[in-house]
């Protein structure tokens, strides 16, 4: 059992928005911010709430230039009617995505499918958010990016020259199952902040995730220096396509991403993001076996995939719902002690009023 | 050092174009397959060649039903433009692969991108092919498919109720390295091919890779029964991608895919497919940096993760472009010993002139 302070939404929205107009954003990317966190930590993600939304900010964003406030996207006109191709001059990456998704929402209802593609980044968080907000007005969705900075070596290599590059894709299954299917994780094994914590937990990282500095594969999280992908090379293929992505799009040379510092004038050092929206009626051939429609069909695959003795098998999906399955269940956000000293910091930084823990309920969960 | 025999493109397009017509597939079909064949072996691919091509229609294709020699693609008509729904009804995969191929470069050139879902599918053989076709003219090629039968285990489960479910991405690089980068694989960790080599020759799996029959862990390839993902819950999430794409589009409950005999009337045992092309110029946000164009942007991003001492590093699609090289280097297809005696066998089976090895050049590589 652990315990939680309950925060209704629209406390830790406020709260977020002031944090955001603080730093200079408009009200409208304070809102989308906002927006953003409540929807990542209503789905229990504990590692992109608010609180890594504004530590982003303060190390990669608005402080040092990685993130422009207020700054105006740049839709190209083009010829291709179901691609988009967007200059987000480093505008807030969470304005950007919901953008960016709503727009594939609306090419996908007039083509069957749509796409935006968007040069000069800035970090959008958690993936799993915009494509699970999209199955759920019915389209199957697809997201990538560029990761902010490179940290993991390709297979057989030495030096971190690619970045840990996520994949997220969901599906409206909601209807069936409750939650829509959401396949979202990055590419590399761990992430550099479970490194951190096994290392001070004195615990060892599992086998393939990691190399030392002088890019010897090691379980040891104190001598670990790099990542390393999941599934040796198919991992490492995966992570590629975000890359090649972002090449096609405009992106620079990996190995400079986020460092601004560093490399040629001219170079460029923002993330890429890739939307993609297929309108799940615009996949069906109108011939489902023994009488279902796509939706009953839909449901018998998942069915039978989990049956046959695999009731420990989960859907992917499955947590995120279960985090909103409790923050319904208790009326609020769910967060930590130690996360509530961040949000009283937060409060601090930004001039609002202070954040007591006495406000807000507790629960056991 | 192996001897191979050198076999001209042309005679072995007869022999498969007539090994096909004696199945009874048209013209077309045997043309179509006998081409794909050739760029298989062209590319080295030695598990899906014509030896593998034809003994899959004699066990699962026009001797059981589950490819139709002579089908009609039925091209459903609807409102989204940039999707079209096929109903291969049971046609050869290869003619509608490159069909369907085809179509999404066509939708491609007038939207930026193009999707082919097809229901009734039967086998393609190797999505690399396909991909790696688009990408040479100018697309970001992907394709994926369901398998033909379920041997795959779901991450926490016991029972197979999954195939292996390859995906495949081409992108067109071969002006800067001289070929596509081909990501091109299944979601298991080994096929069940490896699986019965390792165990012929007395080698043990890797971890992760197999369970025995009551769904544990085995890296003893005699008491391996069933396949496990790459990746744990990454690759099961990969693969529940197609698994999902082939529910929304028509297929059957995947338990039955391939057992044309077992479940209930009306059921579906059919693999699905999944085609897309993006134009890569349609990705272009016309701001690559220090000056560089598309092209030798994404020349710098390769370099550069190839780069810092990476020189190990391989990119996918290098193993088939070398093989590519040897048959173009020998001037012909480059096929061993064991494998010359199948065709030995194919030419004898459809009545076509004695293939006799004495007819062919021998090389050592």
């Amino acid at each position: 059992m652990n315990t939680y302070f309950v925060v209704p939404q629209s406390t830790h929205n406020q709260l977020v928005e002031n944090a955001y107009r603080h730093r200079g954003y408009t009200a409208q990317e304070a809102s989308d911010g906002a927006r953003f966190c409540e929807l990542a930590s209503t789905h229990g993600i504990r590692t992109h709430n608010a609180i890594k939304a504004i530590h982003l900010d303060e190390l990669f964003g608005s402080k040092v230039g990685g993130c422009k406030p207020g700054a105006t996207i740049e839709k190209l006109p083009g010829r291709f009617k179901a691609v988009q191709r967007w200059n987000a001059n480093r505008k807030l990456g969470q304005s950007v995505a919901f953008e960016a998704m709503d727009c594939c929402m609306k090419m996908a209802d007039e083509y069957g499918a749509g796409i935006v593609t968007v040069d000069n980044a800035f970090h959008y968080l958690w993936g799993g958010g915009y494509v699970i907000n999209a199955a759920k007005k019915g389209y199957i969705a697809y997201t990538c990016c560029t990761a902010g900075t490179s940290e993991v070596v390709p297979f057989m290599g030495k030096h971190p020259t690619m970045g840990t590059n996520p994949h997220s894709w969901a599906f409206p299954t909601q209807d069936q199952i409750g939650f829509p299917i959401c396949i979202d994780w990055a590419t590399s094994t761990v992430a550099m902040g479970r490194v951190q914590q096994l290392a001070r937990e004195g615990k060892q990282l599992p086998p393939g995730a990691a190399v030392d500095a002088e890019g010897q594969p090691t379980t040891d999280p104190a001598r670990a220096k790099w990542l390393l992908f999941f599934g040796q090379h198919k991992g490492y293929g995966l992570a590629l396509v975000n890359e090649l992505l972002a090449a096609f799009t405009g992106s620079g040379i990996p190995f400079l991403r986020g460092k601004w510092n560093e490399g040629p004038a001219g170079e460029k050092h923002t993330p890429h993001f890739f939307f993609q929206c297929i309108k799940a009626e615009a996949l069906s051939c109108d011939n489902f076996p023994c009488g279902r429609n796509q939706k009953t069909n839909v449901q018998a695959v998942i069915k039978d995939i989990l049956g046959h003795g695999n009731d420990k098998v989960m859907l992917p999906g499955q947590l995120e719902a279960e985090g909103a399955r409790l923050t319904q269940q208790h009326g609020g956000l769910l967060f930590t002690k130690a996360e509530m000293d961040a949000f009283a910091e937060m409060a601090r930084e930004c001039g609002a009023s202070p954040w007591k823990e006495s406000d807000f309920k507790q629960v056991s969960i």
